[in-house]
C-alpha cells in the first residue's frame, strides 16, 4: 500500500478528528456489499443492529443473542425503524445452528469481552465464515482511560468495574488484544485500528454523550454491585464519579481508546 | 466544517493507520508558508527542526534553546543536512530577544513536558506571536502507555520517569493537558488532535523505531538515576525492561499517545 504525505493525509486526520459521535467513530468505515450474508453473534438489544442495518441496506444481516429477552427486544427496534434486512435469532455463541461456510462477512462487537474464551468464540465464528471472508471485532478498553485532572479514585472506580467483570470471566481491557486473539484464531491479514475518543470542551456533543452519558453513565451502573463485592467503598467510588464529572468541565479532558479489527479466512 | 461519510473517510482512516513512522504520525501537517516568520524555541539539537526545515522550505525558521552545545549541534546538523532556511539563536525561553509580534507561527515540541511553568511560557510565546499568527505544541504522554502482555514493572518503570521528571519540575503527562494549558494561555481556535502510536508485529518498523528505539530505549536512559533517586529497585526496573521487550514479540501490542494542538493568538 502506498503512503500518500500531503495535504491529501492532512485532510484525512480533519475529517477523523471530527467524528463527533461514537457510531461515527467505530462505524462509518463498516459496509458490507449488496447481497452478502453477514452474522452479527451477540447484537444484545439491536444497539449495533440498527448502524449494520442503516450502512448496508442491500446485504442480509442475520443477528443472534444468547438472550430470548434481547432478541425480541432487538427485532422490535429494527422493526419499529423500518429495516427490512435483517433476520433474528436466539442461540448460544459457541453452537451456532448455521452451516460452515455460510456466511461471507462476520461482525462482533462488544462480545468478545464477556466471554471467558474468546479465542475459542472466534474459532467458532471461523468455521461458520467462507474462504476469502472477513470478520470486524470491536472492542473497548477500560486501561485506556485517562483524563485531565487526573483522579485517583476514578480510576479506582473504573478498576472495580475491571475486576467485577473479571470475575464475571470477562475482560474489560481486552481492546489492545484484538491483533494476538486473532492471530490465535487463525485469521489471515489482520488489521487492528485504535479508535481514539479524545474529548475536551471544544466539543459539547461527546463531552455529553460519551464522557458523560455513555462512560461515566456506565461506571455509575456498578456503583451497588462493586461495593458489595468489597472492590471499593462508597466514599472512594462517590468520589471517583465526581472525578469522572470534573473532566467534563471547561478546562477536563477526557480519553479512551476502542479497537477495531478485521481480518480475513484464507 | 462538513463530515463527510463512506469510502473517502475509509479511505483516510487507512492512510492514518499507516503512517509507519513517527516523523510522518506528527509532523505530515506541519507546513508553514513561504516567507512565514517561524519561531522553534527549545530546538535543543535540532530533532523536530530538521523535519520544520524539509516541510517549509520557503519559510524562515528561528530556532533557539537554552543550551549553547545543544544550539551549535543543531546548527551542524542543519548545516550538514543541507538547508539554509533555518537561524539559530541560544536564549531561555522566557526572555527570547524577539521584539513583540514578530513571529507568523511558532512551533513547540518536548519542552513543554519539562518546564515548571507552561502556562508561563506560552504566554511569553504569544506575546512574540503576531494577530492572527498560530501556535503549534507537540507533547507525549506516558500516562497513555499500555500494552499487552500486561506487566506490573513495566509500569513502575515507566512510573520512575515520570517522577524523576516530575522531581525535575516537568510533567511527562502533560500530552493530555494541551487544551487546557493553550486556553489558560489566552490562545483561541485550540484544536488538539490524539496521534496514538499503535505497534503490533504487522508493523514492524514501529516495533523497532518506536517501542525498542524509541520508548524502552527512553525509559533504559533512567535506570541508574531512578534506581538512585530509591524510586524503584533494581529486579524491578530491570523486570520493567523486560516486560516492555515482551510487548515486541509476534503476540505484543504496545500504545502510546502523542498530543497534536494547534491555535491562534486573536
Amino acid at each position: 500500500m502506498k503512503y500518500v504525505h500531503g495535504y491529501d493525509q492532512r485532510e484525512n486526520i480533519r475529517l477523523y478528528d471530527q467524528a463527533s459521535t461514537l457510531v461515527e467513530l467505530l462505524h462509518f468505515d463498516t459496509f458490507y456489499p449488496a447481497m452478502s450474508q453477514v452474522l452479527e453473534p451477540g447484537c444484545g438489544v439491536g444497539a449495533q443492529t440498527i448502524t449494520l442495518a442503516r450502512n448496508s441496506p442491500h446485504a442480509h444481516i442475520i443477528s443472534v443473542d444468547i438472550s430470548e429477552s434481547s432478541v425480541a427486544e432487538a427485532k422490535k427496534k429494527i422493526e419499529e425503524a423500518g429495516f427490512t434486512n435483517v433476520s433474528f435469532q436466539q442461540s448460544n455463541i459457541f453452537k451456532l445452528p448455521f452451516k460452515r461456510e455460510s456466511f461471507d462477512h462476520i461482525f462482533v462487537c462488544f462480545v468478545l469481552e464477556h466471554l471467558a474464551k474468546p479465542i475459542e468464540a472466534l474459532k467458532c465464528l471461523k468455521n461458520l465464515l467462507k474462504f476469502g471472508g472477513t470478520i470486524t471485532a470491536i472492542e473497548g478498553d477500560h486501561g485506556s482511560t485517562y483524563f485531565y485532572p487526573d483522579s485517583e479514585a476514578a480510576h479506582k472506580a473504573i478498576q472495580s468495574q475491571v475486576e467485577l467483570q473479571k470475575r464475571a470471566g470477562g475482560n474489560a481491557n481486552i481492546g489492545r488484544e484484538l491483533f494476538p486473539l486473532l492471530d490465535a484464531a487463525g485469521f489471515s491479514s489482520i488489521r487492528v485500528s485504535p479508535r481514539m475518543v479524545y474529548v475536551d470542551s471544544s466539543k459539547p456533543r461527546l463531552v455529553e454523550g460519551f464522557t458523560k452519558n455513555t462512560f461515566t453513565a456506565m461506571i455509575e451502573g456498578v456503583r451497588e454491585s462493586s461495593i458489595k463485592a468489597g472492590l471499593i467503598d462508597e466514599k472512594t467510588f462517590d468520589d471517583g464519579i465526581k472525578g469522572l464529572y470534573r473532566t467534563t468541565e471547561t478546562d477536563g479532558v477526557f480519553c479512551y481508546t476502542f479497537f477495531k479489527g478485521i481480518a480475513r479466512k484464507q
